[in-house]
């Protein structure tokens, strides 16, 4: 007597000798997909059903039906699969958006410039905040320091992360609102720099949580604007799903607040930042999908180091140029193992960021120690997975652990990366093809907003080993290139695997939500360069347009 | 070009033509209901929409629909609407179910020996958690002590709330852990009661977080079970919706929960347990209504002061029977004022805990204030509004301040209340029909779990004034008596109105959701002891049989 089902049994009971419900038609399109098997699919028109999900794939020759409820045309224009991104930051690329970007100042006078006119122009700004910085990228051979930032922006507190966010630098004012002092203390997992025995003003890793603590919190129409803009960017770079690597509770609730209004566009595979938020949203495990897959918190973000830039990441041996330094590991084993262990008794999958050999290491042996316990289909995800030891290259295809791996970090990084690590200790960095012949399943992102969000530039960087630039020639480290083939099944298919979701987005077949795009060139006909300048002109999302170039 | 408006359009065209939707059908009642101004209806059936919304009642002599989903006869039962509970405890309702209840323990000893049998009976439970008690019940003469439960429960801490929460009883295992000694100071808002130097085991009002906060939080399982525990017990009573006075974070996660998953089934007015809750649960302002009117965050609980029991309620004058006392008041008027205008500014509506005389007008006076600022429908709500100076009974009237009480108790409280207040200030103590003459609306509940959620014990004391025992005869202050049907409209349409969903539910009539009970007796035909009897046969909520009396 469940009147709801019974009215729907009736509606359809009722619709049965009408002709069979109509289906719309995205036609004449040179439409590309990969198939199951990562097989490439041509193809010329995409039919689709009422709840936006794709019914068929239609050759050229293939009769289209003779009643729909509507049909696009679009005049033989370029059709591919919604980018998925297996690894970013959606409300930092949204607030990103909003506070001051330094990502191409090119010196510290520029900064200091861009930071002054930024206080200027913000004057209800209670903190100068932003980030972006790269004191490699200056040529400045050195942390920037609090002194640096003396007089820039009045009596303001400035804290501004670095590029990778493992580090930030703060004035003299923010040090004094969060009483950091020489005497403070750097907490386990984070470094306060010095210059003799004063704080320097920049703050590692765990360090940044002395500053960050006393900032005050975003409200909530800051958080609405910020997601807005984080989405709206996504979608013009062609990106219609996305995994959400560390979800706060409060990120959550903006997601819900934008699915409860019908705002949410964009598909979200939340890991959840940490565990006490993880299980605070989840309360007993992972969500259902919710909004017609729209938003779901799969699993819990970990992490093991640091980044390399700033010598957190965890290394087996030390630094090649700081011979004092091996990083920073953040978990004890024990301590690794004792949260893997909850979140996975409740079903959440794991998804550790680790980029030194050493933290590597660390999570593959807990994955070696965890799986027999938890059986079935976990899929452990070592995000970055950047720098690996040769000898424990092997071991990422035991146990199906996800190589969850970002293309244009090498690009960017490489010149970098030798410095940090010397001439020997390269073969296991970034090591696309060695995962992929090892039986890992790589999954690409970007981790904006780190890098830029837009997937044609690791799709390019991918296959090339080369930059922009077209630095080093001929690719770094050449022979952990992979295919355009294969690359392109990471920034999509797998990557929507790798968070559980390869059912319901990630290629164009049926059964699969209608998530397509409308590119201006053909990927797999044009060369890297092309390739990177390829423009998106259309995103569609569950059959819906959702953004269209102006 | 929106694909799902389209076809829904398509799906709407294709639909003309059929025979217009059938309706479902609740026939043969003995249907009760009041319309708009609280005027009472009788009808024969109730005509039900595909959305689960009342179509139309109907008298007997109106014509039935030919074509209909399906009919349920009745066979001459009685249906009514289902209560709306304006003042409970969903969760502390559910959690009560799971831990040990002492509210019918008679004496110190026999609630001894019950909390010795549940430690015994539970020795997975690491803290021995529970309340109901109430010494007053037990003529102790005096709080408990932690000395009194030496030996009960072993060395397993044991935190017990007295029956208004407004006080809770521990041992010396609890205040261990929890570091509690004669050191200890009393938090503002709150008082370590003594004996000697030393803290003699309860906590009163503010004073309970320094023992609450070392328990541990219950699993999201636990807050699962916690919540169907209690959403059946409102079934079970006929009550089909809720406000909710004081909504954690966690446990707004466990209704969405629920919601996600299909489970929710009583309908949620959601009060924010003070400003930081609610505005991280609603971030920019009142959630939307969520799963078809089940649930909303409506706005803010916040506490004037404590309970009359515990002495906690601000009184202008000291207590009769404890001179050198005049209760807590939780809040200096800044901070009350503070408190309204951030929820008020961004549309939240404000409910505030208010059970002595001093408690209300500060209320009251805050109120006046404000009231020019924020103008429109703004609905604010005290809470208790127990014991109210003569004097400020007729500003109720103003800016339509509604006065949402608990007609329980009274029948429960009379004989304390005049020993707290001696012979001469209770003119003005659950006024209920001074509230309706002075133009306030009353909103009437249970403040489940403090008292059973049962709605019939207090429709009953509502004109009555007079308890279960028929004590005292004739009525407690019956000047304060109001009519039945005035009682029943409190308990229902009254009580959505105070919650901003008087447009959703309580009332059966066209566009209302259909959410009825069927009882076993025509509540407004018999006698006060006959209607206490009243055993719910049936709960519908939206057209959904979701409890049955088996």
């Amino acid at each position: 007597m469940r009147f709801r089902t019974k009215l729907i049994a009736g509606l359809l009971a009722m619709l049965a000798p009408v002709p069979a419900l109509a289906d719309a038609l995205v036609d004449n399109v040179n439409g590309i997909t990969l198939d199951k098997d990562g097989k490439v699919v041509r193809f010329n028109g995409v039919l689709l059903s009422l709840d936006g999900k794709v019914t068929k794939l239609l050759s050229s020759k293939d009769k289209r039906p003779e009643k729909l409820d509507w049909r696009a045309d679009m005049k033989g224009r370029t059709l591919i699969p919604g980018f998925v991104d297996a690894h970013g930051h959606m409300m930092e690329l949204g607030f990103r958006q909003l506070e001051l970007d330094l990502s191409d100042a090119r010196s510290l006078d520029e900064a200091k410039a861009r930071i002054a006119a930024y206080a200027a122009a913000n004057p209800e700004r209670k903190w100068i905040l932003g980030g972006g910085w790269n004191q490699e990228a200056w040529g400045l051979g050195r942390f920037p320091t609090a002194a640096d930032l003396a007089g820039v922006a009045g009596d303001r507190p400035i804290f501004l992360s670095r590029v990778d966010g493992h580090a930030a630098w703060a004035n003299e004012a923010a040090m004094k609102v969060a009483g950091v002092t020489a005497k403070s203390v750097s907490p386990a997992g984070g470094r306060i720099e010095k210059t003799g025995a004063q704080p320097s003003g920049v703050f590692v890793d765990a360090a940044q949580s002395l500053i960050t603590k006393v900032i005050p919190q975003p409200l909530g129409k800051e958080r609405n604007t910020a997601f807005v803009k984080a989405q709206g960017l996504l979608l013009s770079h062609g990106i219609t799903a996305t995994a959400d690597m560390g979800t706060s509770l409060d990120d959550w609730m903006t997601y819900r607040r934008m699915g409860d209004r019908g705002d949410l566009r964009v598909r979200i595979m939340s890991y959840g930042a940490g565990i006490e938020d993880t299980v605070r949203i989840g309360g007993t495990g992972p969500t259902p999908w919710l909004y017609n897959d729209r938003l779901r918190l799969v699993g819990v973000k970990l992490y093991g180091d640091g980044a390399l830039g700033s010598r957190g990441a965890w290394l087996k041996a030390p630094y090649a140029d700081a011979p004092d330094q091996s990083g920073l590991g953040f978990m004890s084993d024990d301590v690794i193992r004792n949260l893997m262990v909850r979140a996975s008794m409740d079903g959440y999958q794991v998804a550790v960021h680790a980029i030194g050999d050493r933290a590597n290491a660390q999570v593959l042996d807990a994955i070696d120690e965890l799986a027999d316990t938890f059986k079935g289909d976990r899929r452990w995800r070592i995000e970055h997975a950047q720098i690996v030891d040769p000898a424990d290259l092997p071991r990422f295809g035991k146990h199906g652990v996800i190589a969850s791996m970002h293309p244009v970090h090498q690009t960017s990084d490489w010149r970098m990366a030798e410095v940090r690590l010397g001439p020997n200790r390269l073969a296991g960095a970034y090591a696309w093809n060695s995962m992929l012949k090892n039986g890992s399943r790589l999954a690409f992102g970007s981790d904006y907003p780190v890098e830029s969000p837009d997937p044609f530039a690791g799709w390019a960087a991918a296959f090339t080993r080369m930059g922009a630039d077209g630095q080093p020639f001929g690719g770094w480290q050449p022979q952990e290139r992979i295919t355009r083939e294969q690359a392109w099944r990471a920034f999509t298919a797998d990557a929507a695997y790798a968070g559980f979701a390869e059912d319901k987005f990630g290629r164009l077949g049926a059964g699969q939500r209608a998530d397509f795009i409308i590119v201006d060139r053909d990927p797999l006909e044009v060369g890297p360069s092309e390739l990177r300048a390829t423009k998106v002109q259309e995103t569609w999302v569950g059959g819906e347009k959702v953004w269209e170039r102006k």
